[in-house]
C-alpha cells in the first residue's frame, strides 16, 4: 500500500462515519479476520460499524471473535448515500460479493476496495492494493500500523488468522519477510495463536480422517504421475463428503510431477482436481476437458463415470508428461 | 541470552582459533542448522572450524548448505588444550554428544554449551542459555545479530531450517514474537524457504504415504479415545517401516483426548506411543507398561503381540479417562 493510499483512507475516516465491512462469496479466514480486525478498529473510532455478508459465516470461522455479528444481506435501513463506506474486504470485483447488484446500486455507497489480489478490477472510490501482500489481513495489518489505532487481542487473532489462511500457515511462497514482521507484532498483541492453528490447521471431524484413508487407499502411482478417488460408496461410509484439498496429499511424493484427485458424482458425472508440482502446466489438461484454472492448480468437470473419466484423464497427463 | 553472556562469547571469539561445533546423537535441524549457521559465521572471521557428530547427518538433512562439510567422530589431530573450544548446540549434556567421553576429556577442550532445553545441565565452561527461545537455531540468530556478524543466504537457510523444525513449522506453542522477528530477517536474508518447506515438511516417498494409508484405514474410535496400528505385513507392502509422527494424525480428531499407536514388532514386542491432547497425562499410562516420556506424548514396549497389547493398552486408557 502506498503512502498517498493510506492517507485518503485517513481521509475516509475523518469525513464519514457509517461503515459497513464485507468480504466476497464462501468467505475464508482472509476476507472473515480482515472485516473483523476493521470493524474492532473503526469502533474504536466510534464509527457505526457492521459486518455484511451475502452468506452464512462457515462454521469453521465462527470462533473468531467477533464471527457472531456478521449479518447475512444488506440490511434495510443503511444510509443510502456517499457518506455510508462500503469496505470491501479481499474481493476482486463488486458481483463477488455475492450481493443483489440492483440492492447495492441503489444503496449508492462510497466503496473502498482493499484486497491483494492480481487479478482485483480496481472498482471503488479508492482502492487499496498491494499484490506483494500474502493476505488482505497483511495489508489490514499494516493500514491499522501506519494509522496508529490501537490492537486489542480480538483484532489481533482476527488478523493473525488471515495470514496464516492465505498463506497456508506460512507454508506457501507469498510468505515474505514483512509477513512475518506483521505475525510477530500480532503474537505480542495476544493473537491466539494455538486456537487457531487448532483449529483452521489441525482439528478434524472423524469422518474426514475415516474418508481420507479410504481416498488414499485408492491411491495409484506410475512414474511421475499419481492419482486417487472418491466413490459415493466411501461418502456414505463415512458420512462425510469434505474432500477439500486431499489432492495435495499427493503432491508430497517425491518424484511425482502430476496429482490428480478424482471424485464420483453421479454416473455420469466425474469432477476432477489436477495439482501441478514444477513446471508441467496443468491449466492446458484441464482446459482439454472444458475445466481451467491456474498453471499449478486446475480442475474439471467430465460427463463420465469414474472408471472411464479416470482413463481418459491419465491419458491427457501422460500426454502432457511426454 | 543476557548481555554478560553475549560479552563472554565475544571474549571467546577474541581469545580463541580453533572450534569444532557439534549436536547431539540423531541430529534434527535445529542442532545441525546452528551448527552451520556457526560454522559459517566462525569461518567468514578466520577461524579454523570444523563440524563433527558422533554420527552421520541425516538423508534430509543434507540439502542444508555445508551438511556435507560435517564429519563423524572426533579428529585426530585436534589441539589438546583450552585454546580448542568445542561448542555445543543443542545438546542437554555431554554424553548426549554421544561421543567417546574419555578421548573427548584428553582433548580437554573449551566447552561452550549454547541451548534452549530446560533440562540442560549448564555444563561447560561458557553456559550460552535461553529456555524462552523456540529453538537453539533462534539463539543462534540473535548471537550472530548482537555480535553483528554478517550473514549469507547459506547460514539464513541453515538458521531458519532450524527454526522450522523446534516449531513445527511455526505451529508449536513455543513459536513467540522474538521467533518470528528471526524468520523475517532470516527470510530477508535469504533462507531457502520453499526448499526447506517442501524438504523438511512435505515430501515423503511413495512407501510412506502408503503406509500412512493402510495405517490410517486400522484406525477406530470410541469417545475420546482413538486407536490404531501398524502391522509387520503393511510395512512389507509397502516397502517402508518410516511410522515417524503417524501418531499425531489421530490427534486431529475433534473430541479425542488420547490417541494411540500401535507397532507391531515382533510376535511377543509391541512398541506403543501415546498422545494426549488436553489435560490427561500420557505418562502415567505409559509408565504403567515400563514406559514413559511426557504428559502429552510418551511411549512404552509392552512383552505382548499386537492384539494383546491393543486390549491392555485400550483398557488402561479407559482407566484415565473414567
Amino acid at each position: 500500500m502506498d503512502t498517498v493510499s493510506i492517507q485518503n483512507f485517513r481521509e475516509v475516516l475523518n469525513d464519514k462515519n457509517t461503515f459497513f465491512l464485507t468480504s466476497h462469496v464462501d468467505p475464508d479466514g482472509d476476507g472473515i479476520g480482515g472485516m473483523i480486525a476493521l470493524y474492532h478498529a473503526l469502533k474504536a473510532l466510534k464509527k457505526d460499524v457492521r459486518m455484511i455478508l451475502s452468506g452464512p459465516v462457515g462454521q469453521k470461522y465462527l470462533f473468531l471473535p467477533g464471527a457472531n455479528l456478521i449479518t447475512t444481506g444488506i440490511p434495510n435501513d443503511l444510509p443510502t448515500d456517499k457518506n455510508t463506506v462500503l469496505l470491501t474486504v479481499d474481493a476482486p470485483n463488486i458481483p463477488r460479493l455475492g450481493f443483489d447488484i440492483e440492492s447495492l446500486e441503489a444503496l449508492d455507497p462510497y466503496v473502498v476496495n482493499l484486497d491483494h489480489h492480481t487479478s482485483n478490477e480496481n472498482f471503488g472510490d479508492l482502492v487499496l492494493m498491494d499484490a506483494k501482500a500474502s493476505a488482505s489481513c497483511e495489508m489490514v495489518f499494516y493500514l491499522i500500523e501506519k494509522l496508529n489505532l490501537s490492537w486489542t487481542p480480538e483484532m489481533a487473532t482476527a488478523c493473525y488468522a488471515g495470514i496464516l489462511t492465505d498463506t497456508g500457515r506460512f507454508r506457501f511462497s507469498n510468505t515474505r519477510p514483512e509477513t512475518f514482521l506483521a505475525a510477530s507484532k500480532l503474537l505480542a498483541e495476544g493473537a491466539a495463536h494455538e486456537q487457531i492453528v487448532r483449529l483452521l490447521f489441525e482439528e478434524k471431524s472423524y469422518g474426514r480422517l475415516q474418508l481420507e484413508a479410504l481416498v488414499l487407499n485408492s491411491m495409484k502411482k506410475e512414474g511421475p504421475l499419481a492419482w486417487m478417488h472418491c466413490t459415493n460408496s466411501m461418502v456414505e461410509r463415512t458420512d462425510c463428503d469434505d474432500t477439500e484439498n486431499l489432492v495435495n496429499r499427493l503432491t508430497e511424493i517425491q518424484d511425482v510431477e502430476i496429482a490428480v484427485f478424482l471424485r464420483e458424482v453421479k454416473n455420469d458425472l466425474t469432477k476432477v482436481s489436477f495439482r501441478a508440482v514444477n513446471s508441467i502446466d496443468v491449466n492446458q489438461i484441464a482446459s482439454k476437458f472444458g475445466g481451467g484454472g491456474h498453471a499449478k492448480a486446475s480442475g474439471a468437470k467430465l460427463p463420465y463415470d469414474l472408471e472411464t473419466a479416470t482413463k481418459k484423464v491419465l491419458q491427457a497427463c501422460n500426454d502432457a508428461l511426454n
